[in-house]
């Protein structure tokens, strides 16, 4: 099978790739952040690299390697800051990150590139950071960057599918059914099914409150439930958002 | 009526309200964007601005000078940065407004802070402003900081009212229904209804492109239909948010 | 009559007066920050808003939403920052302000701006901003921009009238007669003669000491007598100030 | 065999062992660099990773992701920001990115923290980043931080065997004999000895020059011979490392 | 004679005297700009240094080295930006190092530190430097900082002997009859008497404009004329400064 | 003799000359820190300065003013910042100043620059600064700068002849042979022989530690013995650094 990952070939392979192809770097966005008790520390940074790597292999792209830290965990998404292991960045310095990738990227003779967002927090300060790195690089660079949070590929069937009971909204989806699931596809040795907790799905006000009350959040940092999680449901999500990825990244940089 | 604008109270008069009564105080966060034809730059800090207004009135508070320059528009949520009028700020520069604005509250003695935001692209770079505000501060600085996009105190009920036709989420409401039926009812002499376009309402692939595409746009700005706005709409959902905003205020600063 | 403020237009109609006229686009620097017992704490923004619009109104120019919040204030020409109710912003984050606002409008098209400053403490931090968008834009972007205190169009003859006890200088004229007279003709309202104290002027060493001798600042915050403000002089001082500007923005913008 | 990898925890056994035993948590910081044809690009992030999970295993300790992306190559250490590949951060961002990780850690409780650097370009913009941080926490945290690059354990023996004709310093061990005896110890499999170039080394006048002399660089991108590289070498040279490494922790950390 | 320059000193020197006696340590803030054709690129730092080590000299202070170069010049009051030989530092960059200077004094046990300026536009930017490192350092931090333009502690009486033709405001003094006096008196050797232009004084509106009208600026960059200047008046206004200087320390430190 | 030195050049002499000749622009960087009790603060801008001069002598060029203050002073080679007197920068400060300075001389006309470093501590972060500095003037600006630790140009046997019991490295030559025989050349009435300690030389793990171990380094703050020093060596150290250097910036800006 060939090496998708960048980190794993050498630069002259690299660059043979770029300057063969015209090939899609993907740039997996990930976090340093609790999922619960039975979901390792790392579980954004895996499942944007997993998720980057099978849209890679399927498109002839190039996986960098991922950001591993991320923004600031929020209570109504990630559970917050107050967790041990939970270890971020300042916006500012998220956003500083990905401009100067991309702009090497854009030394390097990229011209497709896609962000493979992880971790919910971390959309605006990406966003920020493609606007940024265009800015320096100039409108004429020919350099176009897709952005995407990977869950967004799930169609409204396999969300159906996963959460029979209906769908929290992909906020609440931290360390539960869809993250759970797919890392029971992808890695499921760093999964522990029996310490799932039992909590019920956290319920927010329509604001935050900073310092944030704590007592909102579950204590197991699960925002709703992981219960229903399987390899198989994994299996299936993965497909789905793989292929609507690979999909995606044909459409938006080879439009017909 | 009370004074309620802090731009328009003496110093005086303002440290006495302070001392005297642990007052709310409410800083709009606006931007100054395109919002079609029909509607002005300034929707967003005008709103923001009229909802703390009222909040403040039923609950003896106090509303800041909003932002009026906000982070940069999206296509997917207000059209995006090629728009002419739409004049915005970097995302760093947006949170290190906001922190030095909270640190200021803080020093003047204010306790009990919220923070509308009238502009959805804002809201993570808000985060971070409050964020870094408090680390500054530190943890026992005695100042809680609210932060809420007006809107999400719409209740289903006034959503279905509103747009019968089905709600298309908060990030179409762009230029649509219910901010030009607030507008309607706040700033009428504002309001162009005659210039509402009939535009179909914006359909996004699941993922951004940057440099944006900006053919997905309506060429009005206009993100979805504004064409059932009415004023009286606006009055009940107006009464709808800014009670709702009350009430939380009330909770979440002297909760029972 | 034309309407002037852009925060009231829509980017339909902002455009099509861009497009039409190269308008010159007035930015009012304002500040929150203690005026003394009588006026409010958002004299700067009202008062530089105020001579915008008005020079706007007779050249055909649009005035955009004021920088609401400015520099610290100082001892010797605001109070300083141990009053409540002053509210200001870091020296690089008032520069980095300004710098973004003046990139969106030369990319909307604007080849005139006029940055209307009416806090004394502010003017170094416009400058750099200014010169780091001009950076950016590039030497050849065809921005041209005119920064002014608006008082500096003050003519020796106004001042004589306003001040027939000798004029104590612009940094001691803070609260005092020239604002408090400007106030009764643009917003009376919003002043109480009744409260102008009766302090004598401020007395300043020829040096600065941080942190402040905050004894050295009359108690009112107010740095010079207002007792002589009349709206008849402030009529008469709007006059001046405006036409002066307005003739300005001419012959700097359109040299014959 | 215990699970070293930070990321591979949950928060709760993450939370366990801090409160247990006080472990070092060792931070690798790498880069994402040309390493020349027979090493893969991710070199010094997998070397210092794998030392430091060797040293983490002989003392109890953790190993949080590695920084992938490093500060810019420099042609007398690392080849140039010429060659595709090279994939590189601003200092400023490289240390701000070192102090948020490291005052998370500190709140997690962490009071023994060591940065392995495996990139020589790193060294200062991490110094930086560690006292940033401790400014930030105060003086009297608690955490104290060990930084080294490995290969400064090596001892005059093992480099001298490793390089019998003579050690050139470590400016030009890139992608040399002991990078690729360290790679076919550790990751034999991303290694093509049949690549290894045949350049002489590398010989650089005592002072830079900017922009950079890239004819003073090999055009493989290794600085000096890998020629005698073999994974006996490697196996000595990381024992040699990985236990100075790990008695380093023990008697800065626990002095007796 | 006893040293007064601090780098002169050993650091065990510095220490004695730090611990001995509480001295003033001051710190001249210069540029590297034009003055003319008859005046050296240092006169500014050349003039505070000159400045401070007299007044320390009657104090028992200490003189730190120059911050050598400065903030942008400014058209009317230094000729601008286009004149060869001016070399400025971005406004942020200037007050992030005196920030930084300042908050080591203050780690020596320095308690009294009076900055000396020497360029006009360094102004507002040395006052934030001071905010921002007294920020740091925290409002009980022992550390107090004066901070004047040395010719402000010109009398009025010296101000009519020098310049008896009328003063013309420290601002257009630039290259003229106050700083080429100073450096007749100071450093003869570097005054090219003989070059000294005719240019009249310049004449500004009551706005700047940008890009400057250079052409508003004499081509000599001498703002107005420097036909009177003597080494005798130099004596008398270094008298008056120097001494008005140490007098200022005096009281605003050691009040009685 | 000529002038060499910008700050005592008229603009209208520095203009000429860089008119005429495309000299080489030298600018030294310095710090002020600790050199044990036998030299003074500043000797790092003493010695950079003063190998800058000479080199400028030989070849035409002109030297700008020091950079006065340098990046913190590290235990390993300077002593470390716990020392009364030692003076340091942030290291994006450092880098900052640096690159407004390099922009400033391009926009001069010059296009040959040598940035002599005399702080081991600084040479990243003014790598970092000439890299910004070249990222902002853009690729084909013209400009070429050079940068150099001035010892490295010291030869085998001169460093032999100093130290003839073995030299210590660069990193321990600190307030050690090499820079008191310097000094002892350029400025003698600075150096005060009798108190030259005779402590041991320093000795480091190969690990730096924070908060920093002060007990590791000599009292003193001299790291290696500078007991051998003579002005007679310092002569002779002279003499080869300032030829190595003025044929350096002869071949490496004007290739044969």
């Amino acid at each position: 099978m060939t090496e998708v990952r960048m980190e794993r070939m050498s630069w002259v392979e690299y660059r043979r790739r770029i300057d063969a192809a015209e090939p899609v770097v993907f740039l997996p966005c990930g976090s340093l952040e609790q999922h619960g008790p039975h979901l390792p520390l790392g579980v954004d940074a895996l499942l944007s690299t997993a998720v980057a790597c099978e849209a890679a292999r399927r498109t002839g792209g190039i996986v960098a390697p991922a950001l591993s830290y991320g923004y600031k965990s929020q209570p109504r998404c990630g559970g917050g800051q107050h967790f041990p292991g939970t270890t971020s960045l300042d916006g500012d310095h998220l956003s500083q990150l990905a401009r100067d990738v991309i702009r090497e990227f854009a030394r390097h003779g990229v011209r497709k590139l896609a962000l493979i967002d992880g971790h919910y927090e971390n959309q605006w300060f990406l966003i920020e950071g493609i606007d940024l790195a265009l800015r320096d690089l100039g409108h004429d660079c020919g350099l176009r960057v897709l952005r995407t949070e990977y869950w967004d590929f799930c169609t409204e069937d396999v969300l159906r599918e996963v959460s029979p009971d209906g769908f929290p909204g992909f906020a609440l989806e931290h360390a539960a059914v869809i993250e759970t699931s797919l890392m029971l596809h992808f890695h499921p040795e760093l999964v522990r099914p029996d310490l799932i907790p039992d909590d019920d799905a956290a319920n927010f006000p329509p604001y935050d409150l900073y310092p944030p009350e704590t007592e909102r959040v579950p204590a197991s940092g699960v925002l709703s439930s992981a219960r229903g999680a399987t390899a198989a449901k994994g299996e299936h999500l993965a497909e789905v958002v793989c292929s609507g990825l690979a999909d995606a990244v044909r459409v938006a940089f080879d439009p017909p």
